[in-house]
């Protein structure tokens, strides 16, 4: 049993792949994508409860509003003058709590299904966390996925293993191997650091980065729940996740097994899978009339949508755009005109 | 060299395969779906020219406005109280008429890309309406279509041939064996006719219907250039067509053979035909990108569409409804609860 739990929830990444319902002016976590609670929400309620100190928010600073009007009222916002990935995102946060105090960072635009189970991973986790540990959460493969980066795992410790190595998205034969050999496991981007330890990682692998940071942070200026560090430093910053810039070259990487019925949502056919479909496979949000389809999902804003005869389509209908993509193809959704911003 | 041909245009047919774009307020004769014109509109400057008397137009009343709107100056216009098929509507116009006068009858929702062999067929069937034929056009068919009725071609005549009989749609197997004799031709609702020796037909083998009509014409009104023929007379016939009422049963039917590039544009994916494709095969009307597509067809009234990875359906936006289908179930369109008013 540690200390409190912080709450770290990054709301960077703009979801294009979810377009057209993901858009600039709001992105992928604000959105009520799964339920009545957007990701944020959700992500939020996952991380409150008697064991958890009350949340920071990493926040974008188009997004704040957004950020404040669903987020709690006892939550502190980090705005990030510019995005800069996940490893500076973090370090503001880890440079904004006590050395002491264990983070568990967690994107707000992911799907947890089985809250009880994260919450026995995010136990482990920080206790792991609390011996000096970086843990990352370790989801259990269910299929050949090769659109995630994957976890070897090493010797066991107490409560989770050390990690062997991290790998990168692989192709389809490495995918299933990897899950033929039953000790690999997806990164999910979930993470229990201690602060200082944290920090002082970021400070041996990229010390320019951890420079930057203290600087902005130093710089920053604190109004009502909202720090803003100073932009000019930290837009110094290079770009990096916290997998590149401190989990693939620390020494004392660890992993927390977990299986919680999780997705990042990351594509359309992805959103599919996570929503309740019919005996036909389909899926309906908003009105629609379906003739002879299998596996197609619905999801508009408003107008009617008429399908016949179709499998494995999702028509997406937002405003003044409309999707119509073959489930295969949701990877390439981000890749469209409207997706990039043309 | 006959005298004048006078055109007789038939704006009933609601068009539902062709929901959403046609409603029961804008029905598909009074679409721009090729080119700039109406099918209306394109039926009207087929039948204009020194061969031609003005037009007599069949109308609704819901779709007055329209066909004034579109037709031209001196047009006349005859008010059908209600729709009760093709023979009703062309026996109004024929009563209209001289008896002497060769009527040319034609839907106002068909496509056809020759106008000099559409001229010339109307010219060969009019010299023989002129000596007492009812003349079908024959459309040489170009593939076992299923969708139309046939006529199979008995002696020759001079200018065409006697109709052997008049067959309803056949299934797949009789349409293959159709086009391989050579001697089947489609029916595709054009006629000429004296307008005296088509009334005479009606009388004699539709008495009541033809009683009804001059009760219904007698009993009439003129205004301006629209004919109002009354009403309860009118609502006592039963809906029949043409080819039922009359051409099944004439002994004086005949056939004039035409290959003119037609359509009826009966659904999606007809007209998804005779528009043009681009070397994929996808036809685009407004704002669409398509990634990795084949033979799409995107018909859209303001928003975008961008599709992915679809092959052989058919995309359709206008107003609060979205049609999404494959084209081989284009046929199920009208089956829609939109189509059909729910």
């Amino acid at each position: 049993m540690t200390g409190l739990i912080h709450p770290v929830i990054l709301c960077g990444g703009s979801g294009t792949r979810l377009w057209p319902r993901s858009r600039p002016e709001r992105p992928k976590p604000f959105l009520s994508l799964l339920g009545e609670r957007s990701l944020f929400e959700a992500t939020l309620a996952r991380c409150t409860g008697a064991r958890f100190a009350p949340p920071v928010v990493v926040a974008g600073a188009h997004h704040l509003d957004l950020a404040e009007d669903q987020g709690p009222p006892d939550m502190r916002i980090v705005v990030e003058p510019e995005g800069r990935n996940t490893a500076p995102a973090i370090a503001l946060a880890a440079a904004r709590l006590p050395a002491d105090a264990i983070m568990l960072v967690c994107p707000s635009d992911h799907h947890i299904a089985d809250t009880a189970a994260f919450h026995a991973a995010a136990e482990a986790a920080a206790a792991l966390a609390s011996e000096g540990h970086l843990v990352a959460f370790a989801i259990t493969p269910d299929r050949p996925e090769t659109g995630y980066g994957y976890i070897e795992r090493g010797e066991p410790i107490d409560g989770g293993y050390r990690v062997a190595r991290f790998v990168e998205k692989p192709d389809a034969a490495r995918a299933r191997e990897f899950l033929a050999a039953g000790t690999f496991a997806w990164n999910g981007g979930i993470f229990a650091f201690g602060a200082g330890a944290f920090l002082a990682e970021l400070e041996h692998h990229r010390p320019a980065m951890a420079h930057a940071i203290r600087e902005s942070v130093a710089q920053g200026s604190e109004e009502g729940r909202r720090f803003q560090p100073e932009a000019t430093a930290f837009a110094a910053i290079k770009a990096e996740s916290v997998d590149y810039a401190v989990m693939e070259n620390t020494r004392r990487a660890a992993m927390v097994p977990v299986e919680m019925g999780w997705s990042d949502i990351g594509t359309w056919a992805a959103l599919r899978a996570a929503r309740q479909a019919d005996a036909a496979g389909n899926v309906v949000r908003g009105k629609a009339e379906l003739i002879e389809c299998r596996n197609v999902m619905v999801d508009s804003d408003g107008p009617r949508v008429s399908c016949i005869g179709l499998d494995d389509v999702i028509v997406v209908v937002d405003g003044d755009e409309v999707l119509v993509a073959r489930a295969d193809g949701a990877q390439m959704v981000g890749k469209l005109g409207g997706a990039s911003g043309r």
